[in-house]
């Protein structure tokens, strides 16, 4: 089942609404409200995508993007390094998440940007200290995401935070599907130029794993987005490039890469 | 003027119910929402001290705690190194933040956990590429925050998103208090032995520079939180210790220390 949040503007009104709706062939069926929260119960009403504003960022995080970094050999190895033993975390601001099609904004402190490709699973119930192999039951579903970058200043920092915390610098969706393969291939493409490829079943530390780790530092919230990290093929990106980043089964996520304003 | 968040029981009523109010003599005037959002209008009704539940964390941020490593010459040289010429930002989750008299819970995967006395600055107004002559007006106040940090797990990582993101290591509190003055000593104890012992005015880089700099990088929002570092001091805490942060004019925050139940 796939899971959207999306703008559009009911007849006779003037100001577009948001809400969460579930994809039935060319519609959303509208849901009663965040189904993060309070479940699947719709409304009834039926959305044409014709009639659709825009999909949004499946969700924005009230509390946190978790991101496990160096979670692919290959991608380790291109870094100069190893897979750490255990995930090794850190966190994205909710201020850095956009949507489909939203643009990735360059920003005026780096000289290199770069895409990073990956699987992003969404957090569905309360996690703390939950094991591995009951993870399954605190996942609300999984979307794609961008963990944008600065190779720069990620390295001059030494800290991550800035260099992967900039507004833009976290595209997520186009949806949340509650199904995954677990040989799903994810692939990012560069102006249309294959760039990552890779089965997510390649991961150093799998996803119920990284869940569980996750939740034994911090309580995770629903809502809260962890990215699982990027395979080998990272590369930048510059103003008036597009990205996409593909996740088979889940969706396709395409941003637009900009200089700032 | 100093504000609180508190839970208090209205007679008649058998639950409790949460409130920002303002702190005058030995009552709370009760606000009519929270104070970043939607100003200092009140309710007309006050809650004598004697009748207030616990202070809670004056605030939760809906997105981020950014906090700045390194940020007092002293500070600097006893982690074995030099304050950095821009300020090292990083990120605490939300789920780290307690507040007055709650238990700062030592995690099993640490073997030092540590303390690490802050000022701590509340936004008030959406902060973006904001200059440091304009930052007091995107401030609403000020309070005390203890960078809890499991020492160990902070250089085994690298990252330091585990070592300083676990459950219960963001205490914050007691009030936000909107004036500040600029030459505020802080102090921490632990089990009432002074510890640290500073002038805020010894920041490397100050206040209006920081908000500044946050603001560059990422878009802060009203009930954000930045920790401005901490001076030269810091050291481990266990199971049944008792500290306390204060900042003159600010406050005083307690928090005893417990091991996992």
């Amino acid at each position: 089942m796939k899971i959207a949040r999306f703008s559009h503007t009911r007849e006779g009104s003037s100001t577009p609404a948001i809400d969460y709706g579930i994809v039935d062939d060319d519609a959303l069926v509208v849901l009663a409200g965040d189904p993060m929260f309070v479940g699947f119960e719709t409304t009834g009403e039926r959305v044409p995508l014709a009639k659709v504003g825009s999909l949004l960022a499946p969700v924005i995080p009230r509390s946190k993007v978790v991101a496990v970094g160096k979670n692919y050999h290959e991608h380790a190895a291109e870094m100069g390094g190893e897979a750490p033993g255990e995930p090794l975390l850190f966190l994205k601001p909710n201020t850095a998440v956009i949507g489909l099609g939203d643009a990735i904004v360059v920003p005026p402190q780096s000289e290199r940007v770069d895409y990073e490709g990956e699987l992003a699973v969404v957090i569905g119930k309360i996690a703390r200290n939950v094991r591995a192999e009951n993870a399954a039951e605190h996942i609300f579903g999984y979307t794609v995401a961008n963990d944008v970058t600065a190779r720069d200043l990620q390295e001059k920092d030494g800290q991550w935070t800035r260099a992967k915390g900039f507004d833009t610098f976290c595209p997520l969706g186009p949806v949340i599907e509650t199904e995954l393969a677990p040989d799903a291939v994810l692939r990012t493409r560069l102006n249309g130029e294959l760039k990552q490829e890779a089965p997510i079943s390649d991961m150093v530390h799998d996803i119920p794993s990284i869940v569980a780790y996750a939740s034994s530092v911090f309580t995770l919230l629903p809502g809260d987005v962890i990215l699982t990290g990027t395979p080998s093929g990272i590369g930048p990106m510059k103003a008036g490039d597009t990205v996409e980043v593909e996740v088979e089964g889940v969706g396709s996520l395409v941003n637009p890469v900009r200089a700032p304003k």
